[in-house]
């Protein structure tokens, strides 16, 4: 009687709310790669790489989820499909790790830098494209496509 | 360039984790129900009317969002398509409340109270089907299609 | 080497945030008569019956707690003595909930209830004072006094 | 009729829940120094850096504020004076960023670096002793007592 449940990867793609067109296009890359390979894309809803990930992985016909700083859905950007209102404003950072199974950040800014290291607290894979820090655990990555490929393979090893 | 948002409705069915057979039927109803509209069905994704509002959900090829207590996306019941894990327990309670536009309460315990008394202070809808308490502002149902009716009907007072 | 834990007892008084002269007074008579007893006083920190309790317990010198919605500490009345900035809104409600020993509710509207709840839910005393709802779960009190006197009684049977 | 309100400072030192003698040692001598200048010490209430800092506060008799990650107070180590018991796990870090006037990070692991990145965020001084990241907008101090004098200038030239 119940669904089997498709083991579906959520990937986090994490950075600031303000992205230059470097990198928002990366980002776009990240969702749109991580769509063709039927993962859900998490971000923190508003604009930047927030909102750069989801529209690459709307292209692809991906599902994208929006866990937002406030309380109304309405703040999401229109490329997200399922939006959170949590209302809880940085404290989400911590509920956007705990959601995905894999965390990319793409450049970003302080409140990236949380979600980075909430992610390894969690022992989740964190894979670094461009962000500026030097974080003993992040994975760093060259090209979205390396990125979407060393979050699968270290998504591997741990099932 | 942007999509064009529809404006989707988000439901929270509220209720206890354990249910009798005749609450769970009516919740399975109300997500029947909410599906054939087009509505998005949300729950706090664990078992009894968590379960029961999505199963009825996906039935009817429904979108179902499980805004979970803990941190493992894992404890989401097999309905819960997209899931949410919060792991900051009671207060995703307010996430709730915050994520919907509109609630149904079907019977329901102390948690059950505490999101109707959140919807109630954020103004939203919020609809009473089989609840034991009688507070102001909480709109009494007699059946699931009355909740469902009544939900549509004040959803649409507000636009 | 390390200090003794004294017992002490946290009471949340809650309540709303705006409050007839009636149920201030009743408020501060409540939080005066904790402090004497030794108890620290838990609020939200705002106004109404969240200023008038600890108003109370300062005049008997009594150690008072604001847990605050907001992310700035300057939003607490000036009678709280050690104020957190949540900057969760209404989820710190469940914070509130979870600190507190025993819970007196004064009067109060819909986020009250959300407080009386949630404390039912964690099988807290919860003593309704001037409360509209009638709630299986809350023991009625006619006065302050009583209210303290059967947050005490209920708290002993506890231990 | 309103108390005036002492313009006292919070001091967060954050650090890991296990430490060395050494790491333990110098989150005391944190602890008794902000004590001495009569600042409330705030950390997680948990072991290692967040029970060392409250215990040289308390032999110096200061105030501690613990916020704890789960919702039972008596997970509070027996230095904190006052514990928040929040049950929202690491989200509470936010809390802890909000409600500090400044950050001491003493070591630490991920979860302190979640709480550093946060403090950053929000403009906070963050200061770092024995910290292992280098990111910038940490201010490095070589002893507890740079690290407090540190504090104190940059809380100095914000007011």
């Amino acid at each position: 009687m119940e669904e089997k449940k498709s083991p579906v990867v959520y990937l986090a793609v994490v950075g600031a709310s303000k992205a230059s067109p470097e990198i928002y296009d990366l980002a776009v890359a990240v969702g749109r790669q991580a769509a063709r390979r039927g993962w859900i894309v998490v971000t923190g809803g508003l604009g930047g790489v927030m909102e750069a990930a989801p529209r690459g992985a709307r292209e692809t016909g991906g599902l994208t989820l929006g866990i937002l700083p406030g309380g109304d859905r309405g703040e999401a950007n229109p490329f997200i499909q399922v939006a959170v209102a949590t209302h809880i404003r940085h404290a989400r950072n911590s509920i956007i790790a705990h959601t995905a199974d894999a965390l990319i950040a793409v450049d970003g800014e302080y409140g990236t830098l949380s979600e980075i290291a909430l992610g390894l607290k969690l022992g989740k894979p964190v894979i670094g494209l461009k962000t500026v820090w030097n974080i003993p655990g992040v994975v760093q990555a060259e090209s979205p496509e390396e990125a979407i490929e060393k979050a699968a393979a270290l998504l591997k090893r741990e099932t």
